[in-house]
């Protein structure tokens, strides 16, 4: 694929400075950039390579004004992410490498296919699955009996989805990710021996929801495990039996949502943040990494972090003093001396 | 299947109040209920739900005493939540879907299969292997050599048990875990560069345990680590070589036990703790989620928080301090002033 | 396998004090060893076992030297538990139990496979891919297209390579571990809606790399995430996109590493450890196990520890102070009621 910097900036509505006619062959990050490449400046810390880049052309910020002499042909476009997504669509366009329905593959005679769905070797699905349309189903997935998965979505090898769920259009779900496995729930009795109450709801997921790799997402013990439309999981979380996961929240790698809680809309989480159970997480929260939330958060679009997790001003606030602790400890001891001193002197002046 | 409410009763050994033909079709979260449904109350978070519910009829604790008019039939039993988990058993049966010998696994002629073993499609067996009488296992499971399954385990899609292990009866294990990786042991040469040591031991996991999924398993380097009788493991969990976890013991998700360490009977661990190596964890501690244990737990059934892990309401009490520090700054700044004010003014008297 | 002490010593290069002619048939652990077991002592923390083994022989330090009596044989050598890797290597030989490619296996006739590799069954390999001489993949692997994997590397059950990555020569992947899924990268809309950045980039792997079970590496957004030579890491790891880690650097389980982070050669990170996207760790590096890194890490060789992380000593300070935040909160409370007592004197004094 060839095309000019004018060309790109057509296609992202956007404006260049430096030479219309550069020719761009493909994307590459900016310290890496050889010629005919395009990058991009998105995060301030990277602006110093924009003076050095080899790339061919860059795409920066509307309101971008250089500091040095720039070689480089300059794209100015409103928003440098949404505009490298957009680019980066037309170069990086995958091929599954497979189409149709594999003889390798094992689908139950009662499974309903859609059309153009893609179902790779190695793939095994149940009884009364549907599978919509344009679906991609990867080698070594297995869906269980009763399941529904959306038009156009796409399991990555490996993935496993139990029986009785239901997957909704345009999602992704990435390699060894498991949906549909039991909620984690025992009755312990008058021994402390744990008995298994057994999990009969399922897992919903709505529309345009990605999930990352090696994820577990446990069934409800009675009703659903929802996660709503555009919700976003990163790998390797947990997402607990009857947890509701609100519309286009985010939520970073390795972190945990314990059984029964509801986390709203637009909600961010960081890394390894545990969410306890049965709390409820208002709407646009933003929780910072390795935190862990032992209460409900009432406040919309409040930010937190610590465990158990605070107010993000107060606990960072805490922490320099945290830091801080010995240097007081060693106040603490000067004051009490001071004062047992001022004591005996006025001790004397009163004798 | 339909029942009614004194049937019910009679199954749990309960009592009805209110009207005991009311008819019974299935379970239903106590909120979100429609006429037909069984519902429970077990945790009081939710007990107005019992005024206001549309279930025919609610599983309460024996001691309850409505405080409002209730029109729904309750159902008074001495434990809710194993109550609930007799009555899930009998609504909700799962099928697995498959059951023989699919020709589409893969099972190495050496392998000795018990009565009633259900072995899917894309299964790989390998040498020597020896499978109990009733045993589940799931499409694309894996099973190295020589390792033995319990009588009527079930191994979910996906899961990998590595040579020479040994899982006991009434086992569940879910899909995508790993059973008997290498331990993570390497010894380091005069160019700090690793060297691997073979981990040549194997896991063993006793009867009637529950592994959740996307758990990570390891084998002892000599020896074994073992998982003793009625352990019960969330997902995402790490157990590292020559581990071993005392019986009847629940493990929470995300969380992790290094090398070596021997964790006690009817212990509880929190999501996301993380337990270090070589250590002793006394019986019946319980280890608050997020903690990290960096010792020795030596007294039985003690409780543990924060990182390092402290005792639990040790860690909140420092804690609740720890919010306040800006404000223990403060008023040391404070009191500085006033002794600096009270020494100038003394020495102005002694002057 | 049957050998004298005597036999070992030469293997090793150590010196037997005790009976040269000891018969060894295996290794035990030192607590558990039996007749005709060799053990060995690496941590002191087992030193009183060397007292009481049954092991017919033990491999300790050059310089130690025992305290009681010692009736085992024991088989002095510089570096014990690199000495034990040598000798777990004689005795724990591991046979694949599979060789050749499987006519059950699912392999794109354009992939090219290498001499003596071994390919099982339910294994997927796409088109273009690249098998290097003598590779072992285990059953239920998936190999997207084009990628190319080392000489002499081991993927065991269940792993998946995406398209366009690279695996060096000498690797070890353990089961359901997942290369090449996608980088977390979305762009918010104005609706605060998530638009999906795709990743073009790949996974790129050196040699002598050993990676545990069910973790997930992701594709860079352009360019690749980078794992150098040598580098060990442990179970249910999360490496994300344009990660870069350094030679010989080793990480244990439940550890992540977000976007776009440069961990140097040489360091060492524990246990659940989260590090901060764009960060820069300085070589030789260790991080405590539950450390959160916020901050790039400019000194080699430093020691970190906490949430954020700071200097591992100052941490440990600071915290022993925390554990005594009541106190110090009473003895503040105590200074301020001397202060205003002193200051009534004093007014006292002065009226």
């Amino acid at each position: 694929m060839q095309v000019t910097a004018q060309d790109v900036a057509n296609i992202l509505g956007g404006e260049v400075v430096g030479d219309p006619a550069t020719i761009i062959t493909g994307p590459g990050k900016i310290e890496e950039a050889i010629a005919g490449d395009i990058s991009f400046l998105s995060n301030p810390k990277y602006t110093n390579h924009v003076y050095t880049t080899d790339a061919s052309a860059v795409l920066v910020s509307e309101d971008f004004e250089p500091e040095q002499e720039v070689t480089t042909t300059l794209i100015k476009v409103k928003d440098v992410y949404t505009s490298l997504g957009v680019l980066l669509q037309q170069f990086g366009q995958v091929e599954h490498g497979f189409s149709g329905v594999s003889d390798q593959a094992i689908v139950d005679p009662s499974a309903r296919l859609g059309d153009n769905v893609s179902i790779a070797a190695g793939v095994v699905i149940a009884a009364d699955v549907i599978i919509g349309n344009g679906a991609v189903i990867y080698p070594q997935v297995y869906i269980g009996k009763g399941t529904e998965i959306g038009v156009d979505t796409i399991l990555y090898a490996g993935v496993k989805v139990m029986h009785g769920c239901f997957i909704g259009s345009n999602c992704i779900i990435w390699s060894n990710t498991v949906i549909g496995s039991d909620g984690f729930g025992f009755s312990s009795d008058e021994e402390r021996k744990y008995n298994k109450i057994p999990q009969i709801g399922n897992v919903i997921i709505k529309n345009d929801v990605e999930i990352g790799a090696n994820c577990a997402i446990d069934r409800a013990t009675m009703g659903s495990t929802i996660i709503h439309e555009g919700v976003k999981l990163d790998n390797l979380i947990q997402v607990a039996h009857n947890v509701e996961i609100g519309g286009h929240t985010v939520i970073a790698g390795q972190a945990g949502i314990a059984g029964s809680s509801k986390v709203g809309k637009h909600v961010v989480v960081g890394g390894q943040v545990a969410i306890s159970g049965h709390l409820t997480i208002a709407d646009g929260a933003m929780i910072q990494g390795k935190s862990g939330v032992g209460g409900n958060i009432k406040e919309e679009n409040s930010r937190w972090f610590g465990t158990p997790a605070i107010d993000y001003r107060n606990y960072l606030r805490s922490y320099a003093h945290f830091r801080n602790l010995p240097d007081m400890a060693q106040k603490i001891k000067s004051l009490e001396k001071e004062i047992a001193a001022l004591k005996k002197s006025l001790g004397a002046d009163e004798a």
